[in-house]
């Protein structure tokens, strides 16, 4: 009989919950074996959802290193946790598919990937969903074919539908900022499409509070918009937002020399279109997790597969460090007004007036 | 200075104001001098939009007639008047544009093409408008360029917006019934795309009333469905509706063996999307006028044009009594319930046992 | 550790060997145990894709239904088994869902309704795909909450991608036709629309073969045009193709009094568009599979739920037999060129003069 | 007779001849009476589809304005020459209709608003086609209406078909650079939709020569992005390009708090699409005119009702000398690589450090 994979998912909150399920049952080559969680609610949803199917359950996240047998775990737990989860898994020896992001700090981001590059037979992945969407992939092979020349702009959004609560006021306490939250998905993108060694030129972005004030107070925004250019004559611009009326709005478009390619930018729900006394109407996906739910799936088999199978991960873990550095730089350009520039190797061009 | 079209417009309701107005104001190389109506409130309307640019108008159509100079007539009242109105100007030696149709009747059609017929060096045309929308058009052109092989099935609907009051019914009483009013569009669009020369092989219909109990009245129906078999492997299908909630939605495919083309598959009225809590939606066109303006202005600069320049008409006003053959033939298989089969020359094949 | 539904598919053809993984793979509560089929190339296959995870491999029907614990079998195999086998497993306590159709005859379709009528313990289910899809389940729940007031009009089309072979010819020897093989779908969503007691009026079709001349021998079209009406106020129409040049177009449209809902009226395959010289494009579908991939993995974890939680399965296996009698009668008016009438109780109205 | 609106075009290239014929055909209720050219193709031209219908033509600009009875100029020759001829039409009491731009100067642009501001009884008005758009307009009435709630977020873009020839290169030449040349119609959106009154914050644009390089020497580039804060909380973000593959491309949305609009999210030419072995297909719109006919007919059609029935002008001269200032904020952005700051008061804020 087919050996499967032994897993761990550290964190069963809404994302951890998921990943969880996600190795349950629908990873095939995978065995969900322990899942870890501080949290009782939690260890109380799994003990109804997880444990009847063998998964043995931890509050102790040293202790679920130590399960027998177990060979990877899956970081998705609260952002603050991220980088020391990742570095004491890749420790233990253990495989890590850890959740965006690794960091809102660039420095501990670079902790995690130095720890991963003294462990090179570990299978360290950032979860960058976006990478494993049937429809991104299939526009990057269109673009790598040569489809639209060469790609010169790209334009890119992450859009959350508007909550009536606090959410994410409360959120941003902690989130990193919209841009390192949000957007992160975009950069990553920039650098899958325009390539991983890919070297930012300048990065520029401003931000309103347009309906939820309290981000204010974290020196944050609800719209941010953003300009990053690359050497080599690339441009990327991004846009976020907290208050998508009709749902969450996630278009990327790759505009080349010879033409485009756009993804979701005629977002759905599904196929069904309401014909009304108001028109012809159709409902969109509401969240993240609507709109990317297969690429998930397939995250976790594809990760299966690469330890497994021991092949090469689709992305390196280097990206996600480049992508935090990005989201940070435009945090620092929103709260000082200020462009940011880089030199030709990346390194920030400090303007020496402004130390005066 | 270039000479233009002296053309006068018979009838002012809805549909007959507005060509006047298209050859008053959006026919460049043709001039309006006279417009008949016999209803007070018409002329009215006229002495305040038509008169004050130099339209002379009439209460009597013989008398119109007689206007000096007068080259053109437009015939656009009621259906019951097309006919005679047509061969009275035909035979005072008129250029004639006819509202569709020239009659509900067959023999009466077939009477405005007989004299039609003996004038040969008069323009008769019969407005079928989607002939001159830029849309269709388009399609055409594909077609006639191999663009999907060999044309093999049309399927087409002519669906108007609902209406909360007693218009559709009482329109019923006189309009020749659904498929001859407005399904007539789809045959002459079957006969445009197949081909002028195709014969039928046979037709069905059915219909209810789903919303308007009253059309039964009147022997018609608010919403048909009907198969036009053409000899050769040609196959029409139709669709009518009197109850479209969001607006007018009149939609063809032309269905090749190699390939496919629509026609306002995805009505709108505009460029406009509104992005809602409830999801995307447009608004489409209310009426056939909303959606097909620009084919109507069309039409009145061809007629002038072929006129003026002695061009050849776009197509003959023999197909108009075609398109009434078959939708009284549907109307006919409607009533009865039976399915009506045609020879190869396109005679009715009387079922002998019926007569029992 | 819950227990998991023993499964076993019959037919390890295109699509049984999807049924096969998708109860291996992607039905968490079940646990496929067995698989049957004659052909040395399919237990080939088998050998290699389901051995190693635990499957049992047979090439004698009736010996796998004495797999030990057996619960279920999956019918999936060639059309002119379906019934039989089901007959076997019902008799032999088995639970089972059998691909469509039941048989492309009324007669003996119905003996497996009479079958499973003696063991109202097990459950029966006949695999209508779109039933599972999650976008005509969304259109059904508005259809019955109100939204389009009474529904009145269903257009319907089941439209496969051309193929360059001779695939289509062959496979119209044993189909039972382009109305029972395809359309058989759309009729099915009829009477989940309309009503399960929805009872026919009167049937009509008609078609060509505008591309594959040979499938006349077979007495089959590859474009099929019908019209069903039901008692009570209620047409569906539909039209079936063998020749899309996109890919897979299934599209339905709902049409009530007061709205309309439409069904896959966009086709696409992704998310992806791409502006080129020649315009915006977009790929579809290719395969029936590729569009309902999703569906048929909800039909196996709704079926193994039903079993394992004794719940009501979500259609009645009697509405299998009642797609068959109208596809039947269908294909009966095709092939006789006649419209076919039916009395209030559903029962075939016999022309009398026809037998003089 | 009703009187009409005498009017004179001066500058018959490309943009001068298509407002000459929507004077001379399409606008009823104005009369062309001259034009004025000083290029003898240009007069060629008019003497063939001008002379024939009563138009005098000229090759002195200041002759025409002596035109007896001549009462608005439409300026539409070369940018160049759009002040001056305005403010000499101006001072011969001439009511006028320029194309955008004023001037590609502020200084100059406001020369003419000075100049009209001496002769408030003058309509002039400058050409912005996309105020009298009726999509633009559908979405402002919508805007006013609170269907967004408060807008806060403005993205648009104007973007350009490919050339294969040097067009553009040489277009560079004269035409200000992209964000006065092509961005100004966006500009002027966002004081449209945010309030004449808005007042900027901060600007800043980069951009590159994906494709055209011989640019580069006239300080242009093929594809910019650029970001305009305002105060009060608001951000327009802007694309222009000269290389769209599938044919003009312009695009706005307007994001509310509340709800978002999109203004030719979706480009069509027609509503033709077509289903090919490579998918689903339409063209697009080639050029600027192609996509903005009927917004130029609707405007030659106000400006004259404006003059004849003394009603205001649509929206303010003011607003092109704002647009203006904004376009070269921008390019001045472009060639420093600066993001430039202003006060409350609109006024820019010098870096001091800068002139040290």
């Amino acid at each position: 009989m087919a050996r499967k994979l032994q897993v761990a998912v550290s964190g069963l909150g809404r994302m951890g919950a998921r990943h969880a399920r996600h190795f349950l049952e629908r990873t095939p080559r995978a065995e969900l074996v322990a899942a870890f969680d501080p949290n009782p609610a939690a260890i109380a949803w799994a003990k109804q959802h997880l444990e009847p199917y063998g998964v043995k359950l931890y509050t102790d996240f040293d202790e679920m290193l130590k399960h027998p047998g177990l060979e990877a775990v899956v970081v998705a737990g609260i952002t603050t946790e991220h980088a020391s989860q990742s570095i004491s898994a890749i420790q233990a020896g253990k495989h890590v598919l850890c959740e965006k992001p690794l960091s809102t700090s660039v420095e501990i981001s670079q902790k995690v990937l130095d720890a991963a590059n003294l462990k090179p037979h570990l299978k360290v992945l950032c979860g960058f969903s976006r990478r494993f969407d049937a429809s991104y992939r299939n526009a990057w092979e269109r673009m790598d074919a040569g489809g639209i020349g060469r790609p010169a702009i790209i334009r890119s959004q992450t859009c959350d539908k508007y909550r009536d609560d606090n959410y994410f006021v409360e959120y941003a306490a902690h989130s990193g900022g919209i841009f390192v939250d949000a957007n992160i998905h975009d950069i990553d993108l920039a650098f899958w499409f325009f390539g991983q060694d890919s070297v930012v030129k300048s990065v520029v972005a401003t931000g309103i509070n347009a309906r939820y004030a309290g981000m204010a107070k974290h020196g944050d925004v609800d719209n941010g918009v953003a300009i990053v250019e690359f050497w080599g004559g690339k441009i990327a611009y991004f846009y976020s937002s907290r208050m998508m009326m009709a749902g969450q709005t996630d278009t990327t478009e790759i505009i080349g020399t010879h033409g485009k390619l756009t993804i979701n930018a005629n977002p759905a729900n599904d196929l069904v279109e309401m014909h009304e006394p108001t028109g012809i109407r159709r409902e969109i996906t509401e969240t993240y997790y609507d709109r990317f739910e297969q690429a998930f799936v397939r995250e976790s088999n594809e990760f299966t597969e690469c330890v497994l199978d021991g092949k090469k991960l689709p992305f390196k873990l280097s990206g996600a460090v480049q992508a935090v550095k990005i989201g940070s730089a435009l945090r620092e350009s929103l709260q000082t007004g200020k462009k940011i520039d880089f030199d030709e190797n990346g390194a920030q061009i400090v303007d020496e007036r402004a130390r005066l």
